[in-house]
């Protein structure tokens, strides 16, 4: 990389971090309407810092949802354009109970930075702005036209993306997607990623007498909401870890023997074992343990609950009881057809005396990218200056739903590039990022920007 | 009855009311141990109250948990003595939003009294402690020996209460406890309980993975606690609503063809369902709804959680999930023994993946009572002379686990009469009290005392 930027970002460092704190600490819970003046105060945050690292057309455009915060620098004539993505919302936290600090009063320890969004998505969110903005404060220009795109809602499944990115369609155009929001394989093993799964989201609820009753009274006469849902929510595996739902594997793409081949080998079950605390790993029967996580379909239990949770006991049996649930989905299944096949199921399983009511709430298209795209050749190319080893070409479970919004509607090719590790408690409490990852993944950002002309001409 | 002591209790109702209103003001929720101090204040409102109705030796013992209101009137030489239970702890409120009342906050609304603990128990707490006021005030005797004991740990499974029986025989000597907290029949069909359920309370804990992880990161490759629970708890029951458990029913004595019959002929089962709101009732094949309710053992999930509750989705495999359950149980099962079947029918149907914590919390006999006893016959007259109709010998679902200490440690007869309805929402938001039950109950309760003299000499 350009030693002078290498220079600049070291100078930098510590005035970045304190500006990622200060970023870090509005809690921007997309999830929680309360939280709804926090979120539009991040986007302001994010818009000024946009406007103050020098570029242009910064604003806040409004959704029928959080906002979505737009910047751009449009001066390389000929050279390919990047549109960056990210979001600058966040999980919720609880239980908070189990931080260790507070989530929104990031603190930085052995060189590890601690709280809610430090590694999904706001730690790298940042990154991408300054990214460029370094090399706009060394050189003046940038080696690519740069579009950044910062949405609020991708924790919530991004509901006014699609509609957002119809409207706009001319201003968002490029030829690359940039996403910081996938993992490396390990903290000295970086990866480029071209696959990611998809995402059924529902809820499921369950309706039985009118009101709690007491169990002493009407216990043995009547359904109990909750017998009802552990029944039905038993009937959706087998013993083997498969998912029993009716077709639910019919359009699942088989893995190439290449494909298991590396998932065989990545797959470090002791290490896992260790890391998670458990004495036993667990899924689907007849696949190794990244190749369920990289390539093979779920359907998690997310939340159940019903009846009383305080301290002690209450003899009563409740009205209702409810789960929520994500099916992780990978090439070819379709959300929508998966959500159909698990009403259908439900319908068909529903103990008696209860009633159901099922409510999709979240969707996204599993991902696949082709191989040989020449941004991928240019990201490898700047992952391997900045980290010095070869990056693995991977796959991710988890979702960036908006990957096929962009691809689909404006073309772009995706370059799913980010910098956290998957043990960095992300979606959990006490979540952190390695700095060191902040200080390589710049580096290598910077480097992409730079070899990106040379490889998509 | 007596027609001075009518006339008196008319005169008296609404500065009764009043009273019985402050009383349930108090949120004297024992299981919660942020309550502690209004558990407190209603012990003592309840001890002055006594006092201020011309009781003797009234005293708030200390126990180890919630303390113990005693008083008594001890001057009916040669004649029976009569124990006086009931319990000033409440149940907890919530869902709170499902209230359509305060319920700490107890309000009249068509002669029926809304508010926690207006039928269980505090309203018949202080019925009792009326019945031999209003005797006192009008004849400045009584026709028996009087003796309350007030507990406060009831909704708890009453831990300390046995170790206050044992330290106090001499001072709770009776012939009779007389405890209101049964239910009637219906508004107009008063019933004497010759039979309650056991209990046996437990919570069973399940971990998982050390922390909350991703559902995308994680989901497929470790086991979810809420699969384990569901799929565990799925495993109490069969289809056709018995509780699967290894020698659950070995010891539970079928009914006679005359319980059989009143139980068959009680079961109301279409008014039931409209009472609850549902399609269908629901429970162990073969046995009527009231069958089901007074004399099978029950198997009921009171609460179980894990994972987000949240509005929204959220993307996570939680690290636990918690099951709360009592069974009812009925002669001749043993609380003891079935909570250890329970252990072992859960040790051995563990999935695997997680690790089990089993804690036993709670648990009461089954009981009942010799059908012959005179003093069965002097509350048959006291109810027939307040309602004007036959009284039922009925047994109940829930249970009164002090009426075995009680019975075993001091020799008494217990004597279940009780003025609330099952359809009064105890242990559920909008608890009440139809107040035509508070004037009649008090009427019987003052004949009970005038008549049981004959029957007992």
């Amino acid at each position: 990389m350009d030693k002078t930027i290498g220079d600049y970002l070291k100078k930098n460092r510590t005035r970045y971090l304190e500006q990622v704190k200060e970023f870090l600490s509005i809690p921007s819970i997309s999830s929680d309407s309360s939280h709804k003046p926090e979120v539009r105060q991040a986007a302001a945050w994010l818009a000024n810092d946009l406007k103050n690292g020098g570029f242009e057309h910064v604003r806040i455009f409004e959704t029928a949802g959080h906002p979505v915060v737009y910047g751009d620098f449009l001066k390389a004539k000929g050279k390919p354009t990047v549109l960056c993505y990210g979001h600058y919302d966040v999980q919720p936290v609880d239980p908070i109970d189990q931080w260790a600090t507070d989530p929104f009063q990031p603190v930085i320890k052995d060189d590890i930075i601690y709280g809610r969004g430090t590694s999904d998505d706001k730690g790298q969110v940042f990154m991408l702005a300054k990214m460029a903005e370094s090399i706009l404060a060394v050189h003046g220009d940038l080696p690519v036209n740069i579009k950044f795109c910062f949405e609020g809602e991708e924790e919530i499944g991004s509901p006014h993306l699609d509609d957002f990115v119809d409207k706009h369609l001319d201003l968002l155009k490029a030829d690359v997607l940039l996403v910081s929001d996938t993992t490396m394989i390990g903290l000295d093993q970086p990866a480029v990623c071209y696959g990611l799964r998809g995402l059924c989201g529902l809820e499921v609820r369950l309706r039985g007498p009118k009101g709690d009753l007491h169990s002493g009274v009407y216990g043995g006469a009547v359904q109990n909401p909750l017998h009802a849902i552990v029944e039905l929510l038993a009937t959706l595996h087998d013993r083997k870890g498969r998912v029993t739902v009716a077709g639910f594997y019919d359009r699942v793409r088989p893995l190439s023997d290449d494909e298991k081949a590396i998932c065989d080998k990545l797959s470090d079950d002791n290490a896992l074992k260790k890391e998670l605390d458990v004495d036993a790993l667990y899924g689907e029967a007849g696949y190794s343990t990244m190749a369920r996580i990289w390539a093979r379909p779920t359907l998690e239990l997310n939340g159940v609950f019903g009846g009383f949770e305080g301290e002690g006991l209450k003899t009563v049996i409740p009205s209702t009881a409810t789960a929520k649930i994500t099916c992780r989905l990978v090439p070819d299944q379709d959300p929508a057809e998966i959500g159909a096949l698990l009403n259908i199921h439900f319908q068909k399983h529903l103990p008696a005396g209860v009633k159901l009511d099922f409510r999709l709430m979240d969707h996204a298209e599993p991902f696949i990218m082709p191989a040989d795209h020449p941004a991928l050749k240019a990201a490898y190319q700047a992952l391997e200056e900045a980290y010095r080893v070869q990056p693995i070409l991977s796959r991710q479970g988890g979702s960036v739903p908006i990957v096929n919004t962009f691809h689909n509607k404006l073309g772009v090719a995706p370059i799913l590039m980010g910098f956290g590790l998957d043990s960095e408690n992300f979606h959990a409490p006490n979540e952190h990022f390695h700095l060191v990852n902040f200080d390589r993944g710049l580096q290598a950002l910077v480097s992409f920007l730079h070899h990106l002309p040379e490889h998509m001409h």
